[in-house]
């Protein structure tokens, strides 16, 4: 198996105490590391922080797998699921010298063991959980439940890598986790690593027994079996059984699972065996603050909910408590450990892996180090073909000329497929069931859906090797594709846009994991998580008031600005701009909403790097304002069907008023309406004031919640003046126009806007106001009768166009920088 | 076991085909309901929407609960939980008689009919989920997941409730249904009702096969094992099976299922068992779209993913569709089943249950019919002792005088133990393992956690019958407290502040039920949901940025006004007005978020009371403005900490510049500060103005994200000069004080924010300005070297306090109105 000695348990038990009592230390040490001299009072930390319970287990496991790494040189990360598990994930790389490699005041003596101890959950110090500044780590310990989603996404495309990852009880309880055991039927054990779960039930939470460790171990072993897995349960450290009877248990455990994964893995690749594979799994019961303090104040601590966080609490003020730390801390007999000057003693050596194969050093930990930048293909190929000028422009004009009609992403789809195509083993879309229904299924002409379940005859698109994932839960595409991106690769997710809800606090964690990131100078850029959202809010014809909800927007730009991007594209090629730009970025959360419903292209390729390069641009073609003169009124609009409804309204306007100059602005990259200071891609003033004037009404048609546009504008000098319709929680299921008039979002209503905004319109053009409130009348009725809407705004037909004339200007609007933005996509 | 006559398996039959039949009615015809005449394309919705698949299996169950309900009076209540499963149960609800008798226009005759079918996915007509509108549902099927958390929920303290849970294998999938199966652990045989799942296997989702139709039969049957239960299986209508043998299978399983109830219940309630039962579950194999077309174009339908939503998609256009939906409607033989008006033929009587035992009419899906007010405790006998100037006022005077040191929350859990001892079975507690971290657990003096599973002798506050139900799950959390409510009971739910997000898709779509259910006539009000955010985002010392989220208050305002409630508690005694405020309510989501951690009393329980009620105040006593005169400045407050930084910053603003007249506020209700107009609880203009003045400047200290404050002001006519301190996105593991000044949100740094907006200031104490920095200065190197905070700034001692005077004048201030708001508590 190898040629490697192996690693007598005695180092094992070594490097675990080690380990320990540098994770007692974190917890509790100010100072006087090395115990040279009498625990004082000032030695203890002011403020305990930390949580003892899940430790020694996760330290256990952790020196577990130094000896397979060893033996076996394999390719190891280590997830560390339970919460607070920080002081052990720390302790070990400490030990194993990575830490003091990356952060090299902390080195690998008493002076660095101090700083160690110190800086743990301290002002200006290291979280309490595993976490980004955690070498090694590429799950956050704070937000229970996404270590084993994240293990399977990293395993993806790693034929060699093996994930360990632990699972707490406590976490195995939350609804994440729950399904996540199910991801072994998306795993190919030909083209992908193995994840390796180890549950470890030590038996409790905050304050209450865990339901996993209180249920018969028969029905215990069938819920894994159940999930597919072949479980191996050992439990051990009760009743003070000798910790190396439970090492030579957990060893044997851990190299069956090691060697049940490599004989898996060679049937399959050897190309004998396609059935799904029932991966190992070891559930590891342990007392909770294994070798810890037994009794505190008399009561019972280990092995009880109280072991969870600090168990000697008393410590700065109670003597006793002192005492039975110190005494604690020596039963780790840091003599045998460390030497005079602080150093692991060279007797910890045969533990400790070589290089890269430290699991703190493991360079699938730090995913930028190994990301290689995706082959973009050309857009050109699957671009809707817009030639201004060169066909009959207006309604129903078919694929020439400005109006084109074509579902966005469906087009984006057909870029994918070439995406996909030029980068097979890098890149993957994650979503719950809906890649089709968002009509990206071009994707299918050159991959399938993963799927290592049953397949039958009447199945499509499944193979054991597709770069689609689908299962319905958006947890899990979500942290498949962190897990992905973590660990060096690309990906998307696409989900229908109301329930991307259900993931608001993956995103927060993952946000938070990107803005912490960036301060750890050792941490290299990954790509950036980009969601598509389709199936939006304004085009839930069947499915009615619980999927219209356009509010992950407004979640998203609570994250802070250095690590959010919003783009809301209004029509195909501008989609297509918008994810080549996204696919292409890093370290960044992405957010495109786009439609699937066939809408009018409006730009060409070109037009719409020009307009995605400058995030918000003028429309001269789609307004109505003369050259070199201020316009009366500026219709905006962001989103693809508010952009349809304000060229709608401008073309009633041109029509009913033609002396009146409107400015059309559409804006794509959502950011840009913030200031300059607060979003790096803000607008400055002078560009802003440029595009939406100081003084002149602005009509802004939005896709979302419309104080979204006032929140990002409201320190724009013409603030006052911007008047925005959008999503006001009126829903349920009707038609498309019939929604638009719930939420006073349809083109009429925008008219009667403008009317009432402009001063001098408000009396004289009542009449017009009253017609548009008439036409919504009929509007409204004719759906109600017919249970459509009305033939005159339906599809592309309803977009009336501007003269031929206008649409040939378009062609110039291309560089007049003032109007626009900074380059972005360039 | 009963007196009643079986029901024939041939009634059974014939009450599936009606209900299939209309079902399939309802995605198709707008008109010719019974077929009078052979369909023409005018009878034919223009718009196609619906979805079969999931159809055939809900009428199955239907039917074959019906039968149970007649033979046993049985008292049951039925959860669709497959997506868009709404034609099915409406159409069961029209067979029964309930529909007509809520929705009198929908008559049990032919033009009823056509109503019936006409409405579906229809504008200004009814959704295509099960949802408010739909007789007998508690349930929305358009988020999936939720469907055995509600059930759970539901069956708590209604010990002869049988919640009958149709799972699909698409919602089976998601995170939240794959943890909801252990919630058998939190069941009491004893005094709960029961859980019947049953999982419909029909194979597929929107366009992909199933996990768990795809895995061998001995891992499904562990997996449930696994879970607890005791699964049974049947598969039946494949392969043109008849489906009369399927019925007499299904009917015996189900018979099997509802004794096995019967039993584990008996034996529980006659004091012999206490283990844990293996409660039944029965697995469902159909095909999906069973009995619908099995081939279109050519291509299978029926048992595939095409048989999802509209098998024939194209019978406006295609005279072969249209005649294939003709003989579809017609194989279920509907002249044997509505007689010549289109009223059920009286051969379907015998399974029809009577009255109440309709699924549909069942009280429990309509929770308000049951609900009766809780009985609420006196909070004097919890609240805090103030006494304004009966004692030594000013930092440490211990428990007389405002500045007693109370932990908020702690003294609520009292309040709560006496509500649960007055209410011991109406009311619960759910929380994800945080009950006691969040300083509730007095109520463990009068109750338990509820807990089924294993108990040892270390255990503490665990019974069979406890009120409080924890598993570390919010979205569990959340949906057992959904299904109590809408059951019409009472609870509450609590949870750290940046966890809360979890569950924000499932306040969308319970947000959205109750925007829904006020529209609905018949449904009755329920207690409203209310929320409990304590270890909020200023108070996560040991751990960290993940714990450091407010922004749940954001998504929460997106909602309708009618449906949200946010109130931010300063003290223990405004807290517990505020809970009791909410718990009496009805139809709301109340979000509560206060501290647990130990912080000054400001109120006596009248002065909360008052200041509850006005939801927003002038504070005299805090602040140092002269009666009658205009203040220069007003510092606002909203939440615990920000309340107490404003408070002490107005000190050193009292004392370093005597002259200045500062206003302070405090705001508990936040939707106060919204316009009249745009939500029930905002103030009037005149009222805002009188507070918040018409043009001073306004340092406003808040709790959540800034921009939410400007948001909810932006149409005020001061908005312009109101500055907003909150939570900006910067967060670590440090101390309170550190993370406030991280944040500008600290005493010194509102002082700053005062000297610089009040013009005459700004230059004149530029040197104060710059002190005030220097104090930033030295607190950030003392908390660095330290590991805690300087002491000035710590604890109660923190708060310097106003003078006697001052104080005293503070009882003057209850009846001011044109200070504050409408009544709100009173």
């Amino acid at each position: 198996m190898t040629a490697h000695d192996a690693v007598p348990l005695s180092v094992v038990d070594s490097w675990w105490r080690a380990a320990n009592y540098l994770s007692v230390g974190q917890i509790y040490l100010l100072d006087n590391p090395l115990l040279k001299r009498p625990l004082k009072v000032d030695d203890i930390k002011p403020r305990l922080l930390g949580h003892w319970g899940t430790t020694p287990a996760l330290n256990f496991i952790y020196a577990h797998l130094n000896k397979l790494i060893v033996e076996r040189s394999s390719n190891v990360i280590y997830i560390a699921g339970p919460g607070h598990g920080g002081p052990g994930v720390v302790a070990n790389a400490w030990l194993d010298g990575t830490y003091s490699e990356l952060f090299p005041q902390v080195s690998q003596n008493g002076e660095g063991m101090r700083r160690l101890f110190r800086q743990f959950s301290f002002p200006g110090g290291i979280p309490s959980h595993a976490a980004p500044e955690t070498p090694g780590s590429i799950n956050e310990g704070g937000e229970l439940g996404y270590s084993l989603v994240h293990a399977y996404g990293a395993a993806l495309d790693n034929p060699d890598l093996i994930t360990a990852c632990v699972i707490g009880d406590g976490e195995a309880e939350t609804a994440t986790l729950a399904t996540s055991w199910h991801l072994n039927k998306f795993l190919s054990p030909m083209t992908d690593g193995a994840v390796l779960p180890i549950l470890n039930l030590n038996g409790y939470k905050i304050a209450n027994p865990t339901v996993l460790a209180r249920i018969p171990e028969h029905e215990l072993e069938s819920l894994f079996i159940g999930y597919g897995y072949s479980p191996r349960i050992v439990a051990g450290g009760f009743d003070d059984e000798d910790p190396m009877a439970v090492h030579q248990r957990f060893a044997d455990t851990m190299a069956q699972a090691f060697d049940d994964i490599a004989t898996i893995q060679r049937q399959a690749r050897s190309g004998g065996e396609t059935a799904r594979a029932a991966w190992p799994m070891v559930i590891l019961k342990t007392p909770k603050g294994w070798t810890g303090p037994k009794f505190v104040d008399g009561l019972p601590v280990e092995n009880t909910w109280r072991a969870h966080q600090v168990p000697l609490a008393g410590v700065r003020d109670n003597p006793e408590h002192l005492a039975q730390l110190q005494e604690w801390l020596m039963s780790y007999r840091p003599g045998e450990l460390f030497d005079a000057h602080g150093k692991p003693v060279v007797e910890l050596a045969p533990a400790r892996p070589a290089g890269d194969l430290r699991m703190s050093a493991n360079p699938h930990a730090n995913g930028g180090l190994l990301r290689k930048a995706l082959t973009l293909p050309a857009l050109d190929a699957v671009a809707v073909d817009i030639t201004p000028g060169d066909g009959p422009s207006g309604p129903g004009t078919g694929a020439e000329g400005r109006g084109a009609v074509a579902e966005p992403t469906r087009v984006l789809g057909a870029w994918l497929r070439d995406l996909i195509r030029l980068n097979p083993e890098s890149f993957r879309i994650f979503g719950p069931d809906e890649v089709a229904s968002n009509r990206l299924d071009d994707v299918y002409e050159v991959t399938a859906k993963e799927w290592q379940a049953e397949v039958l005859e009447t199945d499509e698109n499944l193979s054991h090797d597709g770069r689609v994932i689908e299962i319905l839960s958006e947890n899990l595409a979500q942290g498949l594709l962190e897990g992905y991106l973590l660990t060096g690769r690309h990906g998307l997710f696409t989900s229908y846009e109301a329930f991307i809800h259900v993931v608001d606090s993956m995103f927060n964690q993952y946000a938070k994991w990107l803005e912490s990131s960036a301060k750890v100078e050792w941490r290299r850029p990954i790509s950036s998580f980009t969601y598509l959202l389709s199936s939006h809010v304004w085009r839930q014809d069947h499915n009615g008031f619980s999927h219209q909800d356009p509010g992950f927007l407004d979640h998203v730009v609570n994250k802070q600005s250095s690590v959010v991007r919003v783009y809301l594209p209004p029509d195909a090629n501008t989609l297509l701009v918008t994810a080549e730009h996204c696919l292409a970025s890093r370290d960044y959360v992405n957010v495109i909403v786009a439609g699937k419903q066939p809408t009018a292209s409006l730009l060409s390729l070109e037009e719409a790097r020009t307009h995605g390069a400058r995030g918000v641009s003028v429309w001269e073609w789609a307004g109505t304002e003369r050259v070199g003169e201020e316009p009366d009124v500026v219709v905006a609009a962001a989103g693809d069907v508010p952009t349809v409804e304000a060229m709608a309204a401008v073309q009633i306007l041109k029509k009913e008023i033609p002396a009146l100059a409107v400015r059309f602005v559409n804006v794509v990259d959502l950011m840009r309406l913030q200031e300059q200071t607060e979003h790096p891609h803000g607008l400055d003033a002078a560009s802003f004031d440029a595009v939406f004037t100081t003084d002149k009404p602005v009509v802004f048609a939005f896709h979302g919640y419309p104080s979204l546009i006032h929140r990002l504008t409201y320190r724009r000098t013409n603030h006052a003046n911007i008047h925005v319709r959008g999503f006001k929680e009126m829903g349920t299921t009707t038609t498309p126009f019939d929604m638009l008039m719930l939420n006073d979002l349809d083109r009429f209503r925008l008219v009667m806007d403008v009317i009432r905004r402009v001063p001098r319109l408000s009396t004289a053009y009542a009449g017009l106001s009253q017609k548009m409130d008439d036409a919504r009348a009929a509007h409204r009725a004719y759906t109600r009768a017919h249970g459509e809407d009305a033939p005159d705004v339906t599809g592309s037909a309803g977009l009336v166009f501007a003269s031929d004339e206008d649409v040939e200007e378009a062609g110039d609007t291309g560089d007049d920088n003032a109007r626009g933005g900074r380059g972005e996509f360039g």
